[in-house]
């Protein structure tokens, strides 16, 4: 299944269902009102939500209309919990000689993950506000998934079949202020403004075999202004959304529609490009000696979208403009 | 006013308005369903619930029961974002003491903050469940502040009138993973397990002079298992909750309902004792050459209350065992 928030006014959206192919969609008035709603009621409203998927699908929907990215919010404007890991080793490697920090010691045994802000998510195609452009505004293309309640102690198998939903991600990022934020040891504060997501969450089946051993093994197309910088593949994540969630849930249980991200998508192979500037920049760097990509600025325009074998894009689009707060 | 939220079996519980002596309440029915729809929606709903008010306290509402903090949950089970401060610099002195942390050059002029979970608080008598004795089980006393919206760049004065409740608070702590999460600069995932509050959060009219400059001038009383252990002032504040709120929002917007902590209060009097057994221990280390206080284990209690200068808890009691999960 296949579904989207339209703005309504409310903090939390109207749900519709979206067909498979993302052209028509329907509210889901009288299932569920929100999406978070459906998901802490998920057993109950899943099989309801399936019957119209079903005749959206089937082109027998009387209320279908064209689906209208434009109206949508984030899947979810606002969530219980957001919990972003950083788990492709290659980004943290690019990162950390970025940087000049020394290499984590337990970098592939325990998950790095940060606690960012959920209740102020942005929709796929909302100008997207910054304070100072001095700040370094970055992105951070990645995958992530939306939960089901999960357990305190629970192991990563048990973890991962509570994953509802798959959604795709901007994990907006000031690198200005990034590094400070590390030093102090409480995470990110300033460095990580709302976060964005492309407009349509969908069941893992959608994905059928590029949703495996709990990784989205699709390739993320990341533009900016036009210019592709990016088709790296969420395959190479080293750590499962599993083994994500069970660090998580080590001392605390999560609440229905905690979304838990992939962090930054990178690949080893330098052919399929960056997912965030940062990356481009000490590859540069290290190739050529200098960094020339500049961070982003009032008027530029960030693509991303993950594409099937056939060029379809399951998610839909970001494509949001950076504008001065 | 003053306000709690009773166990009604729904996610957000149902709101009570209690008198200023704590000694009955009556539910805001038909004024607001939960205390996050009363502050989302403050300026229409906060006459009416002043009116109700002023009958408990006058004896006049025909309505009121007594009050039962034993049917309280959270002031506000589930927030939008919970951004915990550590805003006491004898604290973070004897912290870095305790765990062998250089100090941080910039502490007296960057506000050190961590973004908590926020989807899963617990009530003021529940008992408190932990995976491990081992993981070093702390307490940390604390205030807080429930917020109206914040815009992105407020300054201190604008960001300290959108305080609409303070809340008392023990941010629950396991001192066997901070120190390794705080060097990944990733910030608390495990280390901060969910977090406890009193019963009654209140306008900050009820405290008088002793809310005052955007800081708590009251004594925060700490035993264990009956044993007083701290007494310590929220006036030594090195920064104002206005200064911390301004810090959180130099990048984002704050949502209403968001609670911003203090850290936990410590005073460089070492009459006043403590407020977490991480300090004890260091202080006993650093005057004795050992720690003799140990870390929490299974049927163990932790109390705290805020006292007035007559003796009277306005925010009542946080009184909880710590049991295994």
């Amino acid at each position: 299944m296949k579904f989207a928030t339209y703005h309504d006014g409310s903090r939390d959206g109207q749900l519709w269902i979206v067909s498979r192919d993302l052209r028509s969609a329907v509210p889901a008035t009288g299932i569920a009102s929100s999406l978070l709603a459906a998901i802490e009621d998920w057993d109950s409203v899943a099989p309801r939500l399936a019957e119209v998927y079903e005749r959206l699908n089937n082109h027998t929907e009387p209320f279908a209309t064209r689906f209208e990215p434009e109206r949508c919010l984030a899947p979810m404007p606002r969530s219980p919990q957001w919990l972003d890991a950083s788990a492709f080793l290659n980004h943290g490697d690019l990162m950390d000689k970025a940087f000049n920090h020394p290499p984590k010691p337990d970098v592939k045994t325990i998950p790095l993950v940060y606690q960012g802000a959920s209740d102020d998510f942005r929709g796929p195609l909302a100008d997207v506000e910054f304070p100072d452009d001095a700040m370094m505004i970055d992105m951070e293309g990645e995958f992530g998934v939306i939960l089901a309640p999960v357990a305190m102690g629970a192991t990563a198998d048990k973890a991962l079949e509570q994953v509802r939903l798959i959604v795709q991600i901007n994990d907006w990022s000031l690198r200005a202020v990034g590094p400070q934020e590390m030093r102090s040891g409480f995470g990110f504060i300033q460095a990580k403004p709302s976060t964005s997501f492309a407009p349509v969450a969908i069941t893992p089946d959608e994905l059928g075999p590029h949703w495996a051993e709990g990784r989205v093994a699709l390739q993320l197309h990341v533009e900016i202004n036009g210019r592709r910088v990016g088709d790296a593949n969420g395959q190479e994540m080293h750590f499962s959304f599993g083994q994500i969630i069970a660090h998580c849930v080590r001392s605390r249980r999560l609440s229905a529609g905690t979304i838990v991200g992939s962090g930054t998508v990178s690949n080893v192979d330098r052919a399929a490009g960056s997912s965030c500037i940062s990356e481009i920049r000490v590859i540069e760097l290290l190739d050529q000696g200098q960094a020339r990509t500049p961070f982003l600025t009032w008027g530029d325009r960030v693509r991303m979208e993950a594409r099937m074998p056939d060029g379809s894009t399951p998610f839909g689009v970001i494509d949001q403009k950076v504008v001065q707060a």
